[in-house]
């Protein structure tokens, strides 16, 4: 609602022309010279909408990287598209700057957003950029397409399907203990808590898992808010139950350095956020298929155990058999 | 980055059940209860995306009603579309709520948001929330349709063009002095303050004439950031300059009642922001086509000016005939 001078060029325009244009080299963004893009779906193919944001003090500590964010709030949309079995096609950004905001800032972002965008794919092809008094606050609305009718739901799941993980579970959520100066850091060799941080820093959106997954799974979901707790949403879409090993849950060599440490741990991997991989229902008779396409995406994946008939709660079976309890299944914001 | 204690269905599942999943209707929202919205985009159609977004105390007063933030921040977004000749097709919700957001604001902030995605044919398909330290922002993601290759750009004007506005413009930025206790609201009479504070508060986007738009005009914009500026923006990108005749600008019984008082605020509503009217440039062969179309769908259009052969630098021509110069020709949070 203030209003300054400006030039017939404003430095809103200014701003995207130097740092947002030369990331928008797709046709459909038009230079981001126009109010909106225009996307040609290919024929016979449906689109796949996803939206997901990241606040600085929310997503993301305060003082987290230009490049980091940037990152993070195009991978976080691009994890969703590859749970739903479908290729990127661009995305749309909506940016909300700190008055504090410099250039330099910017053009670090701009420079990764682009970077990754080019990596998976998926180019910029519109944008809103804005002053806040709040935390810098990035919303990206991402697209991707598929042939019509395969996107792969939470809700195709039945009883029988084999229950896959890609990656490892947990590591982000441990990272972020570490980063916070909680655990037992001091246990790990360098590597792994490396490891271990820079998960929690940086997903790694399993789009080359994608494919694959639309072919194959029955049902899938992105894993953002814990393996027990997106589970559950996936047994109540699909009206099914689960039972998963909890020995046959892939860690990382850090993961399980801290579990060995701290058994009480494994209800923070199995619940914790951010783990950013894909679960996946597959139906017995593909599981073979789907293990050789996804080891020829070069995306490691492990079974973790089967949909059951039931009432939608999840059952995770220890070493002994016995089912685990959780106080707090599922990260929520609220 | 906190986490607190959740059933098996989240605070954040919970609050999307109760407020949003109603206005879900549409199949491609799969209710709210997937990763990602599908949608089927008509065979022979491209799809036309745009984001705009609501801050409080940047875009909307601190203390605006949920009601108002709701129907804006759709609204500014459906003005995008409708300037480019797209006919709504839906949108993508990423709100972030304060923690002292209280169930009745988000109940009639959801009421006010589906009655206008009723209203204009543009449902809800998916979103994000959150919670935030900063002010409510409000992000939207909407597409839109029309036939392969028919978007209307702002590059298209060609020399001889005539100029169209829809409906008055100046009130909003009027609407906002009034608002802020600026002017000289005591000579209007309570029907022209009230007209003009309510063109600040809600656009009226001009959904019923996209149509129009795509089959007559050469090129588009909506004026989001002022007449002056907007037109610049489309003579740049057209590489043409205009001809405006001041006289022929349309303005409300408010407006001109305040422009007669102080003339001043001549270059005021020629340069203030929020008009959410379309300028459109339109061949003079098909001018009159346009005029009756326009009249057709009910949306008042005047012709303002020509577009011409030039610099980008459009002209705006006084009584007298002699060029306005603009100290701020366009609005700009930069």
């Amino acid at each position: 609602m203030s209003r300054r001078a400006a030039a017939p060029e404003s430095g809103e325009d200014r701003l995207i022309a130097r740092h947002f244009r030369p990331l928008a080299r797709h046709p459909a963004a038009l230079g981001l010279a126009d109010d909106a893009a225009v996307l040609t779906p290919p024929p016979g193919c449906d689109l796949v909408l996803t939206t997901d944001g990241i606040i600085a003090g929310v997503h993301v500590f305060p003082d987290e990287t230009a490049e980091a964010v940037a990152r993070k709030a195009l991978r976080v949309n691009l994890s969703d598209l590859a749970a739903k079995g479908a290729k990127p096609a661009g995305f749309l950004l909506s940016i909300a700057l700190p008055a504090a905001t410099s250039e330099e800032w910017l053009a670090a972002f701009a420079r990764a957003l682009g970077a990754d965008a080019e990596h998976y794919g998926c180019p910029l092809l519109g944008g809103d950029t804005d002053k806040t008094p709040g935390p810098l606050s990035v919303s990206i609305a991402a697209f991707g397409t598929l042939p019509s009718g395969t996107m792969v739901r939470r809700s195709g799941a039945r009883a029988g399907d084999v229950m896959f993980v890609s990656g490892t579970i947990g590591d982000a959520t441990l990272g972020l203990m570490l980063r916070k100066g909680e655990g037992t850091g001091a246990r790990l060799s360098a590597a792994a808590r490396a490891h271990l941080l820079a998960r929690y820093r940086l997903p790694e959106p399993r789009t080359a898992l994608a494919e694959a997954v639309r072919v194959h799974a029955s049902a899938a979901i992105d894993i953002s808010d814990g393996l027990a707790g997106d589970l559950a949403k996936l047994c109540r879409a699909s009206d099914v139950s689960a039972r998963v090993e909890v020995d046959a849950v892939p860690f990382s060599d850090g993961a399980r350095a801290m579990l060995a440490a701290d058994r009480v741990l494994l209800e923070t991997v199995l619940t914790g956020g951010d783990d950013y991989e894909i679960l996946a229902a597959v139906p017995a008779a593909r599981a073979q298929d789907f293990r050789a396409a996804a080891a020829a995406a070069g995306v490691p994946v492990s079974e973790i155990g089967r949909i059951e008939p039931g009432d939608g709660t999840p059952q995770f079976l220890g070493r002994d058999r016995t089912p685990l309890a959780f106080d707090r299944p599922s990260y929520s914001h609220f």
